[in-house]
């Protein structure tokens, strides 16, 4: 079993990592997302159990922000448009004082390379080859369906802290 | 082949339940499920063959509550919203006089797991472990695709009131 | 290789047939359905050589009948809000002076049984298993990815009729 | 392994290649796609290396063309609407003076053969089977999920043009 127990701080790429890859295009040119419940419950299971979570995106659409507002995520931790995502990364552990080094950050494409070489990176399933080389731990799941959640998951049950309260879950979301 | 003669009513959660757990999300931060043809006529079924049917969920969006209106289920009986399912699963029972030992739910993650322990638990094949280990019945089928339908399907056989009336049908949906 | 020699049109059901079953549900209960590219090119081609067409459907949504008349069916063959299938079947049959065996009708639930057992009926490898059985043909694909295209491929080819004249599909769709 | 070192532009279909043939119907008939996230990086890695890249569908939704601009491709190498997919292959082809075998092209159904009888046809995995004999590659991947995003890695990969740049690529998209 991987030892995830350094790790205090979750960040993670969008498209082919919460989502499938799958992006519905409209008239205008707005895109949409599907994310999926069980991966956004982990979100929000870390959120609630006190880790910093961001979300580093190329992405701009508006719909992302609103959802990862939904899973708890801080509006300063949402990086959209991100095309150099090590500037947000840092930034992001810098808000947090955290080491590189203790950060995960999801990714499945080259644009999430170079933030994955300097902390711990997971690649979904079905990541692309370079990726899933430069990452530390590969995903038995894919993008969208089960990476977040699996990883999230057992980090979190690893260090004590996947602990679902029913009243604090009630009063934050 | 398990014994279901015993149940008289039935209720669900509906992400990774009544769908496959994919979520669009708008501009607005607005949510869109995506539902099964199959599954919502196992719905009509039970409805239409006089089984009190809810559904508990902790989404919020109306279109949940039009497209559970448009399966039969009586708008007293959508509870939206639901942080703690258990409440409101008692306050179903209790409308219509049932024992909690012979209504079916079905849930996939973690919030279901109260309720699965008063009742007859039933989970699609790709809900977590947890609730898997809580159910007393995992569908071969997953959640948003057969689940619903095999298993209201058995349950209704079994009792010998899987009827489809096309008269009654046509008077009702 | 099953004779469909003597195949003179085809209907079909939407939900589960010229769809996986999935549908999306706003926030007024509008529901939308996902069509499948090939499939309807199946079903253009079939306009184009001259079999007469119809689809027979439960739903009542403006956006099946948007999506038929782009794929050539005319207006007067688009039954929407079906429930008594069998009807809508015979003014079909009627309208074109059709003997109800020479006609194949696609369907993958019980409402669609009393009409297959007037006609070829043919299910999707996904049909619920009445429906299968009730079927002359079971198509090796299912609903809304194959089912359609792969079966009215057959049937037009047996009889010499899978003909795609480009000036001809420039001049119709 | 094939040879690819005589490819200098890419032209490809819409439905069932840069898609997987779904397309949602809204009432007003119009019509949806869901664009792939990898997919469509590799459209943007070949614009920001230098080849043409064209779309030549049938497809006439605007969405499309918004899509496709997004991805880098120019607004006169987008057409729409097209019926006699050759004619339009050729003006692609005069525009930036490419001989028609150095141009690859991917395509999933009938419509799609005659310009693949007339230059390098690529064919996802999903194609009909006329255009799989038409096709002088046939990817492992499907359309809408890997077709696109493999073979053209592999052509530029072969060149030695596979480069991603953030800066250029911050600059451009």
């Amino acid at each position: 079993m991987t030892d995830f127990s350094a790790i205090k701080a979750f960040a993670f790429d969008i498209d082919g990592v919460m989502t499938d890859g799958g992006i519905l295009c409209d008239l205008q040119g707005e895109l949409y997302r599907t994310f999926d419940a069980k991966d956004s419950f982990a979100v929000r299971m870390a959120v609630m159990n006190g880790y910093p979570v961001a979300t580093i995106t190329g992405g701009r659409s508006e719909s992302i922000r609103q959802r990862m507002l939904g899973c708890g995520v801080p509006p300063e931790d949402i990086f959209l448009a991100a095309r150099d995502k090590y500037v947000d990364f840092k930034k992001f552990c810098e808000r947090y004082g955290l080491e590189e080094g203790s950060v995960m950050f999801f990714g499945d494409d080259l644009p999430d390379i170079p933030v994955m070489q300097h902390c711990v990176g997971v690649a979904p399933s079905d990541a692309v080859a370079e990726v899933k080389e430069a990452a530390e731990y590969v995903s038995p799941f894919p993008g969208g369906k089960g990476c977040i959640r699996d990883t999230f998951e057992k980090v979190m049950k690893q260090q004590g802290r996947w602990n679902y309260d029913v009243q604090e879950y009630k009063r934050r979301f």
